[in-house]
């Protein structure tokens, strides 16, 4: 039985709180003389009463969520936050579609990043804060989803990643994930404090070094600026965001570790070992290209390639730099890495690290069987051996992430986009980048695409940023059956 | 122990032969008076007597090619077959660079149908008929290769497909082969002949119909014109090549049964079905697309799609109209067509139907896993489960696939390509179609490629066509040890 009611009082208990973080702009919005304190009031205000209502409606004592209720919570959790989101931005007119609001909040829960905006710079700063604050809840709830809860539902491999955190029951997942909730979410405060201290110190001013601080933790990259990050010009603030990038894309179960001062957890974590020398090669690969097509200033290639190829990899999609602009090479180079995704247990999208490892591990040893075939070779990860159901898990997440890739680039396609916009737009939305190739290229934004388009890749946003499983699980017909 | 004496008296022995057949043009340039005689004979005799030579001092009674030496044999086969067979057109002087003499030869024996050719009716007939010929012994080698050797190698799932056929010894693979061989290059025969007399009855001359029936059966693609199959306007010669594409894209063991008047193969053999509905649905929404976009013919809309897509599915090559002229959308469609493949046992390359059809199961399998963790769910295939050490084989294969192809593009892309024609030229390649998309598309050829990326994507068609392990296997280092 799927407890509907548990669902809903869950989904208000939701929106009470989104209600609550859209006003929170008002005082920046008032320092500003900004207009848009009405339409922010107004929204949080009608949001939180809808969630208040819907909440005291539907609550139950002594009511737990159970593992299939859990999936439908996920997904309209994220459906109707995005819903709701935003209503802000119609109401005060400044992305006067509902269709493109959607789309810009969707792409603020997810963390993906990309906009609809042409000139970012015209919103009023209680929007803007709003806005990057959708982000930033993104980062939180998929911190949580991805190191409580998906484990306990078993989706894509994600158990791997938590073995050492004992939970109390199986199939009751509250407890486990408010303790684990609590310790992950001081970290990200922390850190997001942190970037801000450093920010300031950079030169920016306090609104833009929350807002980026923000939407770096949560490896979202709206920005309030329409260039981007290009639009300072301190090497400082580059290199600051690229570290915290750098941070927001590792297991924040690391983060935990270090804190407690066991650091020996950096060698024994062979995705954060993965993760960093791939993001070293990759800036290298990309850096002597640059280098070599004649790029003068060698500091600035050398920052240029290690923003980008950071700021892809983590799936953040901060821009300092046009690397279409630097070749062909570029192109297909970029285009590429947005498959890769930070690490599991990061607030980064995309197929993720461990993912990639342990697909390189299993085929490189399908090698090895086929010279022994009678050897049982397990494929081991962080020292112990990885079950055969994980690694078939893994390798159908990696095919369903591209054949929903592939039959998203054929939608896209059918309503005009060219061939690189197509691949380069769906690509993007499912790993949750921002930027992408083509018209969708980093100096590009998606206003352009048809309102249907919008909504697909909203929806692909969605899908990607729950790991796919959560969403096809519902709608599979035998989730539905018994 | 790796028995060297006996891998190179196979390969002496394939030279013989070749030699034999590069001589079979002669009496075509005799009655054209054409002046490739002399290259003809001279490289012919040359290739053989070193043949002959490596044949006899290596020669040994009563030894078995074992398992490991097959995987060398079938490496080894195939190159220098393709490195003496590029010898005429140096000889002749038709393609003076031996690098481009190279590709075209192992796109001839690969079945690929590559060209860097600018004018192929400016080939004497005796060339041409080589290079015709090349593609049917590639497609004779490949049949047995996928039928009768590779499974008893456990090559990516091939072992799925024979069950049928009884094998003497698991280790020993002369006896089996030898018999499988002989019944399956009389159906390729007959099938060649078949089409030789309908094309004759379409009005193609006898040189033209041996050319390109060899080169259908093949799933090859080469053409003696420039302008492929859209040379000939007669729309029965389309419907007649496209059938045959179609049936060279099948199992040959089907057609071992229909022969035998079992039908009811047709119907218990799921690979069959699937590429048989995938075929129509491609076609439906290619014509579809064709004529929502203002094409005029319904007729010509209809032949002009089913030959495209069977040409692309099946892996042939040959061309009747440019899909890329007809829009944005067919490029990516026809792109990813590259990467479908036809049937296990079937002359065509690419991933193969049976391996997207095992792979689309599983993973749909893994969704019901996921909703019911602990029953045993295995994929069923033609009435019979699948062992997992198969699934995995075939998973494993797809992964290497995939990272071959991106691998490739990035090198082609280092090369100077555009993002859009480093895709296609790799894609191609490894699925040994022929023509792509960008400045390798179907109007275009490879002769503009650096001579680097020619002996690249050579060794691309090769790994593809030996369906990747097999090479992979001789360079990976466990291969050697022990």
């Amino acid at each position: 039985m799927i407890q509907y009611k548990a669902i809903l009082s869950v989904i208000g208990f939701l929106l009470i709180l989104v209600g609550f973080f859209m006003m929170l702009g008002v005082p920046f919005s008032l320092y500003y003389g900004d207009d848009d304190i009405y339409a922010l009031v107004v929204s949080g205000t009608l949001t939180s009463l809808i969630g208040a209502i819907t909440f005291f409606l539907t609550r139950q004592k002594n009511k737990e969520i159970k593992k299939r209720d859990g999936y439908i919570v996920v997904f309209l959790g994220w459906f109707v936050m995005s819903l709701f989101g935003a209503i802000p931005f119609v109401v005060h007119g400044s992305i006067p579609s509902y269709t493109d609001a959607f789309f810009e909040t969707m792409s603020g829960f997810t963390t993906t990043g990309a906009s609809i905006l042409n000139n970012i710079e015209a919103l009023p700063h209680g929007l803007l804060f709003w806005r990057s604050i959708t982000q930033w809840l993104g980062g939180m709830g998929i911190i949580v989803l991805s190191l409580a809860i998906l484990p306990i539902l078993g989706i894509g491999g994600m158990q791997l990643f938590v073995a050492e955190v004992p939970g109390p029951t199986k199939d009751k997942i509250h407890p486990r994930v408010k303790e684990t909730a609590k310790r992950l979410w001081g970290i990200y405060f922390l850190l997001t404090f942190v970037e801000v201290i450093l920010l300031l110190i950079g030169g920016m001013n306090l609104f833009d070094a929350i807002n980026h601080s923000f939407t770096t933790m949560a490896t979202g990259g709206f920005s309030t600026k329409q260039n981007s990050i290009a639009a300072f010009e301190s090497p400082f603030i580059h290199y600051v965001i690229t570290v915290f990038m750098f941070l927001a894309g590792m297991n924040f179960s690391v983060h935990y570790y270090l804190l407690h001062a066991k650091f020996n957890v950096l060698n024994k974590n062979e995705e954060f070992k993965f993760y960093t020398i791939f993001i070293f090669a990759a800036t290298a690969v990309v850096a002597i290209a640059l280098v070599t097509s004649g790029f003068g200033n060698f500091e600035k290639s050398f920052r240029d390639s290690i923003f980008q190829v950071v700021s892809i990899v983590t799936t953040t999609g901060f821009i300092t730099a046009d690397y279409e602009s630097w070749g062909l090479f570029f192109q297909l180079f970029f285009f590429l890495l947005l498959f890769i995704g930070g690490c599991a247990g990061s607030t980064g999208g995309g197929i993720k690290i461990v993912r990639h490892l342990l697909l390189i591990k299993n085929s490189v040893l399908e090698l090895r069987r086929l010279i022994h075939p009678r050897a049982v070779i397990p494929v081991r990860f962080n020292g112990s051996s990885v079950g055969q159901e994980i690694v078939s898990n893994i390798l159908a997440f990696f095919l369903f992430y591209l054949g929903i890739f592939i039959f998203g680039t054929i939608v896209m396609s059918l309503m005009g986009l060219d061939f690189v916009s197509s691949l380069g737009s769906v690509a993007t939305s499912l790993g949750n980048v921002g930027p992408a190739i083509g018209s969708v290229g980093p100096v590009y934004n998606f206003a352009h695409l048809p309102d249907l388009g919008k909504w697909f890749l909203s929806f692909l946003m969605l899908l990607g940023r729950l790991e796919l499983f959560t969403v096809l699980i519902i709608f599979s017909p035998a989730f539905w059956k018994k």
